[in-house]
């Protein structure tokens, strides 16, 4: 059969030019991680709120079930110092009527460190040794790059503007994603307002093309072969898809969030700060809708004051509190293994690659 | 040379499947519908604002200069009736010091109809006999539709969202077009909060053209070739671009308006509905800005009250008070003459095509 491959897949070995992209908080199960490296994308963990331990307990999970080269994810945005009482107390009172509602105690007060100390985490990524290795939410300092490059990484950062993806070349990284507006979870924004950084994929990802050298992995709406060809379109040399996996039974997502995603027929996705205090997108549900206009924490803190009501919903099977990141591309989502999916994938773009060629008339 | 050629482009004889979008308000002259169908792209007016009378001169323009095709497009919302005078008179408020700083007489109250009525321009496009007609915000009755179908036009709307797509299909539309988030200009919505109905031209497209059975044409941060070659990727037919053509000597847009949209480096457009009373997507100036919470009347009684404020800020080439429309990929566009922009776009779709065939390797 025909294979797809571009310079930068070709260099990680993938079946095909595609990533399934890192999503912490639950569906980047080493399970997921394994199935989609296998199968022949990169599988991808999503390590933000994981701890050193716990990262390397996962990694060595994935390397029992298969050789195939993975990627490790981190957050890299500063956290806060410790809340003033005020602060705290209204972003507690805000959140309390919904810990009585599932059952759960009084919400308590979340002191520093509200996420796992980011220095452990990359001496963690450095003991593990990924294939590749990626950041969200800012850069790395042009040693650090060096650093994991030097022990065989890819390194990449995430980009919603031009300006961000000249930045990660200046530093080195070996590669930019081109994170679009359509893409579901966390916006990867540190330059400008996350607000204004909200640019769809096709375009985002068009002018970061034009204007970096390194290579562009573009992510944000594509969910099928189609979408992949598009990117290829584009002059990316790899997609990133996460949304597509959630609904896979080795994603660890809550399962009313698989169901819901599964049911979609229209982008029901919008952006919220409420679950994490920074903006993510995902599909509105009565958390975003009556927590619009309340106070919040500074991110990671208001992720660690609404984590024991996630799980509870979650545990409840109840979508109302849980954080359902969702890509505004989630109705085309499918329930299948990852390596079915990763199978039909494949198909689709070869099918969507020779329609183009169709397309062209020799006169 | 080779051709790039779908059904949709084929049906209509166009050198590539490419239509130049309908910009009301000024850009899409006759010049311009001229130029881009002469060379082989569907040019397109955008007559939202334009009488009767006018619309058969400019077509008259055209077909002195070219026997190829063009589309006419229309805005089909209902407009408001008398505006009551506190509303008026705070949205009058509002502009005043503007009118003032443009050394303009204070503006008057507005009046209906504040466009010209929309039934007479349908009986306009009927003698015209383009084409192609399309409609934006909203669609037509099925009667209406075959009665231009009847004239041998096919006839478009504009869809954000699916359920706008299946509604045109249900209507007998010939095609849909699919506008993007990243689209220039007034968003098409009419079914959905248009907020909600930001969804991007990849997630976008992608979801339509799995939702209907009729062509689909995709609108919004496509810029050149490789944008094309995406839109085609992801199953549409035909991709339609504005913003591009906005700097050509042929338009009609502002010059202040031009000379900015080829020095951006970064997406600078927002959505407001300052300018016209419905959303619309341009580069952020001074006006949206300071008006942002403003009252404002209803489409498109706001459009006629601030109208001569537009003119005169065009007139002085001064940015502050012009609706300078544009897509999210605004930064790739150039100034080049439509024949040579066309050309270009051609070369670049051939050149992106080439590419992806060069991707697929057999084993």
């Amino acid at each position: 059969m025909a294979r797809v491959a571009t310079e930068f897949s070709g260099k990680l070995g993938l079946r095909l030019p595609l990533i399934a992209a890192p999503m912490a908080g639950g569906p980047s199960t080493p399970d997921l991680v394994a199935a989609c490296s296998a199968a022949g994308a990169l599988g991808s963990f999503g390590f933000a709120y994981t701890q050193p331990d716990e990262m390397k307990r996962q990694a060595a999970l994935v390397r029992a079930k298969t050789d195939r080269p993975f990627g490790i994810n981190l957050f890299v945005s500063p956290q806060p110092g410790a809340i003033d009482p005020a602060s705290q107390r209204s972003a507690l009172e805000a959140v309390a009527a919904y810990y009585t509602e599932m059952n759960l105690a009084k919400p308590e007060a979340v002191k520093p460190p509200y996420a796992p100390d980011l220095e452990a985490q990359l001496a963690a990524v450095e003991e593990i040794k990924p294939a590749v290795f990626t950041v969200h939410l800012g850069g790395l300092k042009r040693e650090q790059v060096q650093r994991f490059q030097a022990q065989g990484a890819l390194v990449g950062g995430s980009a919603n503007c031009v300006a961000e993806a000249k930045g990660l070349q200046a530093a080195g990284f070996d590669f930019v994603i081109a994170q679009g507006g359509e893409a579901g979870g966390h916006r990867g924004s540190y330059l400008r307002d996350p607000y204004q950084s909200l640019t769809g994929t096709l375009a985002l990802a068009r002018m970061i093309v034009e204007a970096v050298e390194i290579p562009v992995v573009a992510a944000g709406g594509i969910m099928d072969g189609a979408g992949i060809a598009a990117a290829l379109a584009l002059g990316a040399e790899c997609a990133q898809m996460g949304t597509a996996f959630i609904p896979c039974p080795e994603s660890g997502a809550a399962q009313a969030h698989k169901d819901l995603l599964v049911k979609l027929t229209e982008d029901e996705t919008a952006i919220t700060e409420k679950f994490s205090g920074k903006p993510a997108r995902g599909l509105v549900n009565r958390f975003m809708k009556e927590m619009a206009s309340s106070p919040q924490l500074a991110f990671p803190a208001q992720n660690a004051l609404t984590g024991k009501l996630r799980q509870a919903s979650a545990r409840a099977g109840k979508p109302d509190f849980i954080a359902l990141w969702a890509g505004q591309a989630a109705p085309l989502a499918r329930a299948l293994p990852a390596a079915e999916l990763i199978a039909a994938l494949e198909k689709e773009t070869l099918r969507a690659l020779k329609h183009l060629k169709g397309l062209v008339h020799e006169s």
